[in-house]
């Protein structure tokens, strides 16, 4: 193991926790931001009822920051000291299991997921597997960085699975949110028409990241009629970012044939239902398709976009490392505003 | 028009019905054969709630026959007396409006279709637009046409888009039906290995078809661990070829992560769910796509194949035309095996 | 035929020619611009050895104007005196052909192709077919929409048969030419990285338009390796914009593993050679693909793209219809700087 | 290391070699049968001038048989003594290159090549990388399997890549040949239509593949006229399996529009040329890909559909392994027919 000068122990939200080593073919990171995550809440509630390992007890799996310490076996000529990494939902993948040989390695059978599996990013040090990680290119802070690593992530990988194409329409309910606001962006980069859905105080936002059209969903009385007009005729692709019962209710209905919607927000287990009547799917021609988290390539493209100017995180707020608590609260009561991302440095 | 001698009248299921004449671009067929489909009682009873044309009091959609009048202005080059022709669910489709632009004529605006707007094929004489009509290849029976100018092309076109390739393992639920059989074979033709579900005396007729495993769901006492235990994980691909409501319930679980399920079994509306929570979906990595009947193409490939000899139809019944009353009856009591076929010729 | 009131002769450059009456299921557009593209000159001495149509001996086929009249049978609910459409490369194609039933309706068996079956735009009034013509959208000038009818579709198309998505690098050759520019313009509205090769002086211009590198042809000694350093390993894609020899002379070597170069630049039969030693391409992994024009659906993908904004055409010169002869000559002697549309009216 | 018990030296055509040890994540195999392939040749003539590794003296690259010892650290519950595994011409891919992330492993940076970078097949014990091994599936035999882990693996790619599908005509010239032949039973088990082109005397062997037509291109004056005439316009695809300059010479013009020629046969450097006139490339819409040999996944697939039946392989040669030096002089001269494997075991 060959290293930088490294302390004993690291503050994680808000404990004292010690220095993790790096083990084979893994990576110490000195991190200097994370990202806050709904499913972080989700994880700590357990409320998906994932089996949480031993040991695991720091979420968060979003974060950037410097390679402090290489373990035995990283290639010297791949990871550098001082190289700029991230902690993203998954940790590994096994690379050899059905789903990793035919490019579904999110759906890893022995998938290894931060939080979940092994500790998180709402801590200084992490350690992450050297041959899943991502660099963090220039021209990208780690702040900005840090939410794509989960959430720019998914709704790149999210779009990609719409098959939504430059000049046609994409309706992102919960546009204003941290999720949907990206979704917004990524989808302007790549050429889609954005029709943005959320709450009236969030035109302005929308709009000033590359909406072209936004319906208030407090005051329009017929949401499917206004998307299908807009759209003339309906919608190429919708990316569900909320998690809620009426974020899914009947939302196929938005789509116009051969359109696709894709499932991204992961309400508590029983909550919602996607999907619906087979007549409708079928005299609609639509799809529904369930995507979770990125890839490591999606999660690679999705920060290159974002260095090349594609995300602005406008509704990003950066917060100290202090303030962490604060701010889970807020996350669970529903209260957060944009994406939050605390920094461990002063 | 140029035509052959044609007689006044016709028989149309069971009544004397006029001879129609070809308008501008149509052609006259007389039918030797008529496939009976589900959704032909779906029709009688409109519990679809289509809107059914004025004049629209023929049924039928799988019919197979020859060419005996030409109507103005339909090439003689292209189409001639004699030539072989089918009826088939869609009698025309618009080629202009966004969905025919993009490939998914099925889902035309203007589409007309066979039994709602113009008269069907349970009748000795039927008006087919020329444009849009197939035609039926050498080495293969009107009587066995019949049946795959709907439910064989509506297969082929789900299989298609279930994306399931040769040596991949597609789940057919009601394989052993008229359309599920029909499922089987085309599947198996293109080197997919197939999983019927079907009542315990079904499965001789699966495996003669080409089915590799087979679930007896009276039986079995839960098919969704026994589907991923026999592929090892789960499926490619689902093909739903019934409208029940236990056909579609959670049908999804059946599948590997990306895997697809294809609906195509037609409910009456309200009686059955596709989809579900979107944590199972996102979790699963899973898609539900509608696919209604084939077009154009899809069909002439569907005749092409079935002429190569990929399917026998070994559940296929021929009728006398005076049968057809009683077989409606069979059909509307769900009573119908395999796949009924009547003829008009002695 | 219902129609405005219509002089009897028009000026078709530059000769008086009698203004033609639409047939049936045609229009009669009056056009107010016409683009000049170099294939007008192979047309004219037909280089590429084309049957050219008895009577037809008007060229151009990127016009724009409005209809003035409606042959018998166009539906007056889709197409009404005053609205405004298009004339392209080809006039129409017949739906019914192998080709057309597969969605390759550009390579029509019985397509019509304006300026070698049936007069062009080259003319104050134009007939086209209803069914196959485009309108114009709102926000368009008919200046800026005369090119995309043409070049705009074509590169718009060839970037759809690239594959390149965003973030990814294409390379175009002749990236500063009337095509090439307008590839540019178009693959950036889709977020894909473009590296620009020209002629020194065209730097500014490519960069203005969005190329995010640029390289001289003119200095670079090896631009393969050039394009290698640049994309980190090779591009995405190449469209090969020029109909020269060296533009083609072994350009597959800019692509990575993947790659796909799509040609769309015509030279005279003969000139050139488009991939080699299949060597090179078995260890490169590539695709070479040869894309014509636009098919009706891509057409108006480009006219919307450009309606959004996503053309500027800067390197658009409008001339009045007085100086098409001697515009024709700068054509053909390779002399055209940028895309050149003439105005019909003052 | 755990081990059976492993004699000192082996076999190794036909010197004896000290039997190899399994380093870090790799196995060591017994082979029982080793397959004959063209590039054999190529490599030890090195006419492909690739660079060859110190050391590397064994070519072969098509070797079945069983895991005998497990080198350090690879998972015993993934790979037991006595499972049946293979040799195959990529030993290990890198997984984190460019080329690996997306999905063209073939093509990866790193790649180790059996026969160029580590030793071969062509010796009775061999070492591989466990994590990149496929295994050989029960109901297929050792000497059936060998010439899947190259040639079966690399037609089954390429008919991938060429897109064709089920009822779709692909034309395999040198369809008699030793990956001719399996090329046409993998086209055939996935429904393609085969049209094989070969010499007159190997008409009878590829009908019994299923070849459903043939042309003797001894004896055929137009061959691309014919193949026009045959698929009633055009191929859907052709896959290129020889690698003389007349296999090659514009074969694309047996094309249909939209269709994919696919070249896997590798002449000599500077023999042969693929594709032509961009001209053509382009008014006939058609596609020339290079594909090198499969990937694992790939690999995996091919012996699958071979243990379901799908390949028959009734050209298969079996010799015993003291033949071999003799077999490779017949490879060497041109004068192989079928495909040869050599048995080590008595």
């Amino acid at each position: 193991m060959s290293s930088q000068e490294v302390p004993k122990t690291g503050r994680a939200a808000i404990v004292v926790h010690p220095v993790p080593k790096p083990g084979k073919g893994e990576l110490l990171l000195r991190l200097s931001a994370t990202g806050l995550c709904q499913s972080d809440v989700h994880f700590m509630k357990n409320d998906w009822h994932w089996p949480i390992s031993d040991g695991c007890n720091i979420v968060g799996h979003e974060g950037a920051g410097k390679v402090v310490a290489l373990g035995e076996g990283v290639d010297p000529e791949v990871w550098k000291i001082g190289d700029r990494a991230g902690v993203k939902p998954l940790d590994s993948v096994c690379g050899e299991c059905r789903s990793c040989r035919r490019g579904h390695e999110t759906h890893c059978a022995k998938l290894v997921a931060v939080g979940a599996h092994v500790n998180g990013s709402y801590a200084e040090y992490a350690v992450v597997t050297a041959k899943y990680t991502n660099r963090i290119p220039e021209g990208l802070s780690d702040e900005m960085a840090a939410p794509i690593l989960c959430s720019g992530g998914t709704v790149y990988a999210a779009i990609k699975r719409s098959n939504a194409r430059a000049g046609q329409w994409l309706v992102i309910p919960g546009a204003g949110g941290g999720v949907g606001s990206m979704a917004v962006q990524y989808a302007r980069y790549a050429g889609i028409r954005v029709l943005a859905i959320d709450a009236g105080d969030k035109e302005e936002l929308c709009k000033s990241l590359g909406a072209e059209q936004f319906i208030d969903f407090t005051s329009c009385s017929d949401i499917h009629a206004e998307v299908k007009k807009i759209t003339n005729g309906g919608a190429d692709a919708v990316i569900v970012t909320g998690g809620s019962k009426s974020a899914y209710e009947n939302t196929h209905r938005m789509l116009a044939p051969g359109g696709t919607m894709v499932c991204i927000g992961m309400p508590g287990a029983g909550v919602a239902s996607a999907g619906g009547d087979p007549l409708e799917l079928i005299m609609g021609g639509v799809a529904i398709v369930g995507s979770l988290v990125a890839g490591l390539q999606d999660v690679d493209e999705a920060l290159e976009i974002a260095a090349l100017g594609g995300v602005k995180l406008s509704n990003l707020h950066v917060h100290p490392f202090e303030e962490l608590p604060e701010l889970i609260k807020k996350l669970d009561a529903g209260k957060m505003v944009g994406r939050a991302v605390v920094k461990f440095d002063k």
